[in-house]
């Protein structure tokens, strides 16, 4: 059913490695379960399959960090934001690792967890990318939300619909406990952002995209063109020679088909548009990292468990596909 | 997540207005319930909505007509018409109401009841807007069935399947208390009349629709060309200066995403197809009336409410979608 | 809501007419339950559809066959194959009705039974097309999978994952109460091969595909280039002066709407698309013969049959769709 992909790998010095991080983390937001994400990915056979069926060998040191000797005792807000002190040491420690696996030149796999741990990931390749190669990367940013608030648009404070603003710079806290650990070489540029399935996208993140002219595909421009067309102009826009860090969030697809999740919202992508755009980065051969976000197995879980089962195996297809899974 | 649209409004003089009429009516069809749509969507906050998020300025008598001193002592059948002198009486008296708000200048936004009370929205919006401007009207009428039987082609002798045939003028009758009242300018053009999401369409409608040409997209010609595709050629069959008055039926919409309506079709459009038609009627900036109908919470209300629920959020959707509600 | 189609057949001397065979087996796999399916389907009203709705003349000898008469009393493995003295005999049989049907020149629909069943049918129409027109036909096989393994690559042994290469000559056997009975004139060129909707091919099947150029549209091509462009690309292969025999195995569907069948898959046709590929197939005017297989009432029945209940719809559908039943 599965074949090794016939794709050369453009960017990593080891294409048939893959270093894998889980991520048991939840305090980007406030609903517990989505640290339960990476076990359950786990358990379903995720890692398994990727060393069987596509043949990669796994560099996973068989545990999911919880960071729990990382959590302050006391972490009142800042700007707004909710557990400051304790994203920050967790994305900081998070970004390391990943640091170390892209600098390896291989590809990396980080399960979440919430979305703000993208400030640990997109760090660490981006910095791993430009000491290795000299290059900027892009970030493909596949999500109902836009996760660009900056602490004094957010309404909810929870620092997972931040992430994209520490990243790209647009958000800045002096702080070394606060995320003034992100120097330059950890940053992306918005020009490098490209985001597919924005359906929920705040007032104050609207102006954000608008005034720096983001390219964004929503659920409208998806509907118009197409997800065959849509992926040859999310990549066109970033080109042939860029590596590409894939942050996908579940929450993407339609509750149909991923409804175990935190922040669920209508009219999304179905899973066939998911893989699909996976399948399509993974062609690209310039993928050099991937996280999968946003899975929380215990909400929603319906009858016998089948809403969170679904979302699992949803999420494990998703980065099959963009590992080199194909269907022929 | 929401923001006002930039389009600037072709044919209204009170752009930031919206005229309100809620029907609590159900005599076009023999289920009861959908009579209680109107309270559910306004229950489910889809006024305050247009108000707080969209900007509109709402002209609403807090109101549910159901009309009741308009029904008459008896109704017996005429041409195997049902309920002809309620139908007719309340019809007479919404095309009325319309026809006040459009002649002000202002959108008019109709919430069914069955889909006979197109009969009253359009009949009102075409008479203001000759008088208003000295132009026809275009009407898109979104929906699983073509709703243009006469009385003599009718199996069911339902009214709310002739309200096309009677807006066109393909059916008359001439006593004043049965649709009589219908004069030349309340009637549209069969030429500037377009279906999308046709699939349930009667042998007589059939003939009825090849005869006089009329512009019909089935869900084949969506399956075909894409909703995206399929809204340029229905927008360019109007043309840009021809106001547009949408009469949405929410069967229009898969059971999956609108179960609760009281002819539900298989192989329907997906909530985000026709949140697209919506989105791609408003960016015209020629939306002069919208109706929205058949949603009765009443029928296949699922486990915990969940079908009637989903489909008051899905008209909801629409509305919002069509007076411009963008995802970017 | 339903009109006889104006296509003429190209290849058919009797185009109102159609022969029916409804086949009760299962021994190409090992799930019971298939054999149920077309008594569930005529139990449904789709014959008597085809004769008042459709207009055609049903040659139907009012039996579901069960084929108890042939049924070996030992049934040992062969090349790994599960019931093959079973399987041949009872294709074996089917062919001959088949052939005597088409020779006929009249339209054949053979409702299944799993997918083996196409040895008896493929081979049968086959045939009597050589002989009545000289000609080639094509094969349309709508299907999740290839069924394309030789008894050689096949894991399960099941032959209704074979019955392709029996029928295009790559698996051959000589003893005649196994397949030794398919002649030359039974077989299909690969180049007169189509497939569509594939998403779970085995790895020997995927060599096979790529080695003998197979036109193969997979899940991820309808996704690209969207399903109408996937038929123009699919009958453009075939050309237009070629019969066609549409083998549609009904787990092509996503199981979303297809839930009662042996191998479900996820990520598969809509409805809607499925009906869409069975119109174009009318449209050609080049259908000789329908398989439907694959239905299995006794799988995921869910709550009161409805899973059962619509995937029996949804059969229904397809077969209406593609003899004719159009929306407009
Ligand atoms: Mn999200
Ligand atoms: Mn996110
Ligand atoms: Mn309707
Ligand atoms: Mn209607
Ligand atoms: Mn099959
Ligand atoms: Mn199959």
């Amino acid at each position: 059913m599965i074949t090794t992909s016939m794709v050369t790998p453009k960017f990593l010095t080891k294409p048939d490695e893959i270093g894998v991080v889980a991520v048991g983390f939840s305090g980007g937001q406030c609903k517990p379960g989505v640290d339960a994400a990476p076990s359950a990915l786990i358990a379903s056979g995720l890692l398994t399959q990727l060393h069987t069926e596509l043949g990669y060998n796994l560099h996973h040191d068989d545990t999911v960090h919880s960071y729990k000797d990382l959590m302050p005792s006391e972490d009142p807000d800042v700007r707004g934001m909710k557990n400051p002190l304790a994203v920050s040491a967790v994305t900081k420690k998070l970004s390391e690792q990943v640091y170390a696996h892209a600098k390896e030149g291989r590809c990396v796999l980080t399960l979440g967890g919430d979305h703000s741990i993208a400030i640990g990931t997109v760090s660490g390749t981006a910095k791993a990318i430009k000491e290795r190669l000299g290059r900027e990367m892009a970030v493909i940013w596949v999500d109902a939300h836009a996760d660009i608030n900056t602490p004094e648009t957010s309404d909810s404070g929870n620092i997972h619909g931040m992430p994209v603003a520490f990243l790209t710079g647009l958000a800045k806290e002096k702080r070394e406990e606060i995320f003034g650990w992100l120097q330059k070489d950890n940053l992306v540029s918005v020009k490098k952002l490209v985001y597919i399935g924005l359906r929920d996208v705040d007032r104050g993140e609207k102006q954000i995209l608008q005034e720096h002219g983001i390219c964004a595909f929503s659920m409208h421009d998806i509907d118009r063109h197409g997800i065959g067309r849509i992926m040859e102009m999310a990549l066109g826009h970033i080109g042939n020679d860029t590596p590409i860090h894939l942050s996908f969030d579940v929450d993407a697809l339609d509750p149909m088909w991923a409804p175990s999740t935190g922040t669920p919202v209508r009219g999304g992508l179905t899973l066939r548009e998911g893989d699909y755009i996976a399948e399509c980065v993974h062609a690209t051969g310039s993928l050099i990292a991937m996280d999968l976000v946003e899975v929380n197995p215990t909400l929603e879980p319906g009858v016998n468990d089948i809403g969170a089962h679904e979302t699992v195996r949803a999420g494990c297809s998703l980065v099959r596909c963009a590992l080199g899974e194909s269907l022929l």
